[in-house]
């Protein structure tokens, strides 16, 4: 593990310090003397706070860093989904160079962590997670990728794909993921049984994709309330983008957000700007722990996002109304600590004994950094310098 | 007027051209030899559209360039507007210095066309619009700058404001605005009456910003259109904003956009991301003009936004759920020639004839380059260079 000395920098926007980096950790904040050939960095005054998180992505979905992909067709999920899987490898998605090239992409932009799904599906069966575990095995020591097995074509329209999500989670997917119980699959009752009782055997966390608004996506989640307490999964379960919380029904709104805190569920969001979205003002005055994330960038289903997570804030920001520079705080707290708070990160922050993963961020406070998106000028991954000025130090293959 | 060979760029992302523009129009497109003496730039290969337009934004507002203004005051619209009026000048938003940056950074991100409201109120009277116009005057050749005289205060509530507005009107401002006659002014019929009234006796057209939403705002636009019809004032009314059209009633919004088009009312918005705001493409169908607009950008309001007009069409896409190839390339439309048709733009386009202001755009197609939002290559008005490499050519304050 790495040293150094991280001279010149505001944690959290506050005041100035030296990082004193040992081991890849945070040995101390205040002013050091560089141990005996130990580097030092300086950090001419910028912010510092803990790695960016990129909570909720498909590192196997990109055409970044290809042709542009020309896309005229019609916007209907079942459709794109299809499109992807029949499509994906004669367009030269390669699950592996992709997927370094997103994940580059993001370490170059101040990430130290991502949660990624990666469809598994009877057709592709587990390679690309083989392609997305090679690459974490590449960058280990860059960034820490964790991988959903998820079964982006549907389980129980698509026979075949529980036993594949079985033996993903035997092979070291960290998540088991879902889809839209309703709206993809067909049957809730059929997907949610699957998938708790999977999870349970595996002993394993739960994330699912909710785009289901409205009453229907509060029926799923109804649903996934019942079995989290029947089966004890409490603080087990995450919910990604749960349009539902974002309709206009203040109160019914209201008694869901009491149960998932209540039963401890994770929300991610990605601040939708088309979709109706939950309001992380409001799930932070509940106490749910809430992560973010850029979802799929530049793939077959939308040519939208940068695999830079300040990005994401500025959008989460700007998508939930959000003005004041408590709250903007509160968005960069969101793609970070937020993040951490959902995949039980240990020894993430900003604090002495705490994992050096850290990003370097412009401005003269937190708002400022959100909302200008600036390169960042440092970015430090256990003690080791990972990127400098928008680059990182690994090149993009 | 000036005369440039521009070499090697790609008219709206189509097939290889060089533009000659002679006398600050463009002479030609093909393959051309410099006249002697003529300057010569190569676009390497680059996207070339008209220039970017502004259609919608506040020139005597933003803080940039300014240390960064705090704010963690309440999100009330009537206290956002009076706090901004009672402490702009102690705050150092001088309207000169801070329009000349603003200007200069619409122009470095490929704008050559800006319509601004500027607030008129008995506090500051005229000094916004002079200090406005003399930016205007110091940068004409630089960028256009048309003036819309704003009583951002209210109408009715703010006796004095009709006679500045008259004044500023007789000053050269060439267009009336208007704020929420029910939700700021609180008397609709008093305000629309007393708005068609000036316009009529300046033959000046209007333009107004309608935050009401729902019900309320689809109230405010029948009144004026009733005023529109009895006025004779088809195809010279603006509604900036609109966010009541918006609103998911598919059918009452179909009765409005179908009275927008039979009256020739323009629609400006700034996609919005926390608003319900127009479709843009169910605009498009109907026939209406409709341009894009940054609004205020980083001011006592709030700190987004960036002089950036194709940052606004990747907000406005995202917010309007739109991902085609398609689709993305009217979105460029709006930014560019939709304002140019709500601001009845003489000689804009890009075609033999036409005036030389465009700007290079760098992506593989028009839909790659906003979602890219890279640095402008080349921005040139009235066939004078005036940006490079996102940087202007004439120096900020
Ligand atoms: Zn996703
Ligand atoms: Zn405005």
């Amino acid at each position: 593990m790495t040293s150094l000395l991280l001279r010149n920098v505001r944690p959290y926007g506050g005041a100035n310090s030296d990082l004193l980096i040992r081991d890849g950790r945070i040995a101390g904040i205040g002013r050091f003397e560089a141990d005996p050939g130990m580097p030092v960095e300086d950090g001419k005054g910028a912010i510092a706070i803990p790695g960016l998180i990129d909570a909720h992505t498909h590192l196997d979905k990109t055409t970044w860093g290809m042709p542009w992909h020309e896309n005229n067709r019609r916007a209907v999920l079942r459709e794109r989904i299809d499109f992807e899987r029949d499509n994906r490898i004669a367009i030269g998605i390669d699950p592996h160079r992709q997927s370094m090239r997103h994940t580059i992409g993001l370490a170059a932009h101040g990430a130290t962590h991502i949660r990624s799904h990666v469809d598994i599906d009877p057709v592709h069966k587990l390679a690309l997670v083989d392609g997305i575990m090679e690459t974490r095995e590449k960058l280990k020591g860059i960034i820490d990728i964790e991988i959903v097995a998820f079964p982006q074509s549907g389980l129980m329209v698509m026979p075949g794909t529980l036993e594949l999500l079985d033996e993903a989670l035997s092979q070291g997917c960290e998540v088991l993921g879902g889809i839209d119980p309703c709206g993809i699959d067909r049957d809730p009752k059929g997907q949610l049984d699957a998938l708790f009782a999977l999870a349970l055997k595996h002993q394993k966390p739960i994330d699912i994709h909710l785009h289901e608004a409205g009453d229907l996506g509060a029926f799923t989640m109804e649903l996934m309330f019942e079995r989290i307490r029947a089966n004890g999964m409490q603080g087990k379960v995450a919910i990604s983008h749960a349009f539902a919380l974002g309709m206009n029904d203040y109160l019914r709104v209201g008694q869901l957000i009491e149960q998932i805190a209540e039963l401890d569920v994770a929300i991610l969001t990605t601040g939708a700007p088309s979709a109706t979205v939950p309001s992380i003002m409001r799930l932070k005055q509940a106490g749910v722990r809430v992560g973010a994330g850029c979802d799929g960038i530049r793939d077959t289903w939308g040519p939208w996002g940068q695999p830079d997570m300040l990005d994401r804030a500025r959008v989460v920001g700007m998508k939930n109304g959000l003005r004041s520079d408590i709250e903007l705080a509160h968005v960069l707290h969101v793609v970070s600590q937020g993040g951490a708070d959902v995949m039980r990160i240990e020894g993430y922050g900003l604090a002495e004994g705490c994992n050096a993963d850290l990003t370097l961020l412009t401005g003269e406070t937190l708002a400022h950094a959100v909302v200008d998106v600036a390169p960042r000028p440092l970015v430090i991954k256990g003690g080791r310098v990972t990127a400098r000025d928008g680059q990182a130090t690994v090149e993009m293959p």
